[in-house]
């Protein structure tokens, strides 16, 4: 008997005294800062301490109010980056996961959890205007982005072409930072990436596409894919997709669509995201504008085929002795990882416990809280909105002050929580909305508090 | 009110209603078969549904126990592929992560929880004799050895400097599908990974290796990397790690090693992992031999600068607006992600309520379990062992039937499960432990069932 073994009495102990913490956790919520008062000092203190010999038992759980103490809220008044609200039946689903301990590498090493991810991701091209599109979960934007111009690459430059002229992929000024990261670790190489400039609207210009385009061409290099994104983290701005896709088609290039941010909107303004279906696949993240706990990214693509000659390295020893092809079937041959957690079972469970119109109706809310927050901008003199509204990010600035010390002095009050963006060389604060605990009060709260933080500012 | 809100007292109950049904699981596991009995149509029949406009609240937990007689169980005679056992102190933990929804990307977008992160890495480095190693937790071996060999090539060939000559990869014949697939993603070139052929006890030959790099630099290539193996999925060799550091330094190559599968071992046999402390950098999985829920992976390195080279693209909205270094940390500065989750609580959990004794017992009592297998096929006339066992990883046939049907067979019937290798091109079943739950009866249940499998298989 291993040492490790608890028995059934002491693990029934244990759950329920996770779950009165955690309860006790949710319910505190709209109680606590929206984000803690605490150093790198005090964590360092409190969390470095050494692997012990002999273990402390239940008592570990007592740490639980510390940690939570010293961590960010899913508060509705947390309004920085771009981060989901934690939903929690999606919790819960991620405790039947764990418990569960499903490797969804493949439909033979996890068969329910296998099924179970192919009808959520459905669900996700579905909910897109995308129905019929592959694809699977991942941990996130960077992974989804990274897979897709892997993707893009094999597609359009085959690995065993070899010594041929440089590929080169387009994006915009402001797209996500998980572009040119992944350009280089594909080894396309920094420098093969362009980055198109924007309109008013901070949405790609197509006609600068389309000269950038024709200039790499001209020269003898070869364009492989567009990078279009359906949600800025800056402005939420959505580049002009059927453009785009128009000239991807023309100049038989891969369109990926970086979604992570905005694309699931499209379920409640599907008008904003026409266009988002001629993408040669497209990145999803249902842990920010689904709700759902960290982490959920989702890559949905067209052609599984390509999927697979650009993933599939399958050794011996994970050889599948079926001809069932659903038996068959693994995500490892079409995506980055071997061992994949059932990431599934959250969605399963939230979307279905609450239903999609639920889901709806909270994204239009969150759309509806950015429309708010920019006319209450505009009604205030002392404020001045930086950019166009396209979804649900919002960047202004305080006319008078200092803008980086009212972003620390707005942080340091606790009561809202704004994160920071550079539109046209300028720094703005930023708000962004994409939690379901938001009130129409916490979104009056973002201006009063940047006034009464502007206030306590020197010039 | 965001239709997705749920009261506390709803909240409550369906905690507890979880709660249940997981202890009902944990309690039953090893009353079930070894692997489910069903089929692709079944699950697709099952779990496929459209996503519905209502919500069916609570009554989507009556689904679990469905999932559960569909999913490969985590019980003690489960022996494929390298499958961790899921420790329930670890899926609490992952419980408690999911509900505080905490993005470690940076300090400061969770501060308990990067601390926490931090603190748990160096466990780990301490742990396989790497203390003074960074490093992150990541989804498993196949991103970390990806991670790796990014890095690998930034240090040794940094992107700026192009056109240069190919960059060479080497590794064993008995390496895991992983590196090849990193090596493609990368655009390194799957024609430039060398695999080196194996010695007796399938580890890699270091006088093929030393020869095959003179050959690559006397051709003009430039070898950037070796990948050495500690523990191969195949039979756990573990490759002779000194030999091969002298090597890499020779010739300035990085030297990764990749022991998701082994390395964790050195807690419990240090004297097998010798020179693993040489490593530039080293892929661990904690959801295999530290018995953690899928999916916890770590890569450790020697030097954050060259993670940081290879990894940092930060934007204007993460930038971190603070002094104090310990408070700048960003994790998505050194590694591919940028939304992470707080992967480390299960860890910070798991591994002080046992403490580390509690673990190092357990990891010798698999390889006890290992060396008793071998010890039972070696007294079995009928069974022959096709390869040392170098660590928990034990590959055999019968010796007079044919062993794709016995597998078929073994697994069909449901008391125990094995899975495949190829030994010298000839087909194995394998058998691997790292499962806290496993006893001696099941390792002796192992040869009972594969005598009575091959009893009902036609020559």
């Amino acid at each position: 008997m291993s040492s490790l073994n608890i028995s059934d009495t002491e693990l029934s102990r244990l759950s329920e005294k996770a779950v009165a913490l955690v309860l006790e956790y949710w319910a505190s919520l709209e109680k606590r800062p929206a984000y803690p008062a605490t150093s790198g000092m005090q964590t360092l203190e409190q969390f470095s301490q050494p692997w012990a010999e002999d273990g402390m038992g239940g008592a570990v759980l007592d740490g639980f109010p510390a940690i939570a103490a010293h961590a960010r809220p899913s508060t509705g008044r947390f309004f920085g980056y771009v981060v989901g609200s934690g939903e929690p039946v999606g919790a819960l689903g991620e405790f039947l996961a764990a418990a569960l301990n499903q490797n969804v590498g493949a439909w033979r090493s996890a068969p329910s959890a296998a099924t179970i991810e192919q009808t959520v991701v459905g669900w996700l091209a579905e909910a897109v205007g995308c129905a019929g599109f592959s694809g699977s979960l991942c941990g996130g934007g960077s992974t989804a982005n990274l897979m897709a111009l892997a993707q893009a690459r094999e597609a359009k430059r085959p690995a065993n072409e070899t010594g041929a002229s440089p590929c080169i992929v387009y994006t915009s000024e402001q797209a996500h930072m998980s572009i040119a990261k992944a350009v280089a670790l594909l080894g396309i190489g920094r420098a093969n990436l362009r980055f198109i400039p924007t309109d008013d609207g901070l949405r790609m210009r197509s006609d600068a596409l389309e000269a950038t385009i024709a200039a790499d061409r001209k020269a003898g290099r070869s364009p492989i894919a567009i990078v279009a994104t359906a949600g800025t983290v800056n402005n939420g701005a959505i580049d002009p997709l059927p453009d785009i896709a128009d000239i991807a088609r023309a100049h038989d290039l891969w369109l990926h669509v970086d979604g992570a941010y905005g694309g699931l909107a499209a379920l409640a303004a599907p008008e904003r995201f026409r266009g988002l279906d001629r993408a040669d696949s497209l990145s999803l993240d249902a842990h920010k504008w689904l709700y759902q706990p960290i982490e959920c990214g989702c890559l949905l693509y067209r052609d599984r085929q390509v999927a697979r000659r650009t993933f599939s390295h399958a050794g011996d020893y994970v050889k599948v002795l079926a001809e069932d092809p659903s038996e068959t079937f693994a995500f490892f041959d079409e995506s980055l990882e071997l061992t994949r957690r059932f990431r599934a079972l959250k969605l399963w469970m939230s979307l279905q416990y609450h239903g999609r119109r639920a889901f709806r109706e909270t994204i239009a809310q969150d759309l509806h809280h950015a429309r708010l927050l920019a006319q209450l901008i505009e009604a205030e003199p002392e404020l001045e909105l930086l950019a166009p509204v396209s979804l649900s990010a919002v960047c202004f600035r305080h006319r008078g002050k200092d803008n980086t010390a009212v972003l620390k002095r707005v942080n340091a009050r606790g009561r809202v929580y704004l994160s920071n963006a550079t539109i046209d060389g300028q720094f703005a604060l930023r708000a962004c909305f994409v939690n379901h605990r938001t009130t129409e009060d916490d979104v009056r709260t973002i201006v009063s508090e940047v006034i009464a933080a502007a206030g306590e500012v020197n010039r």
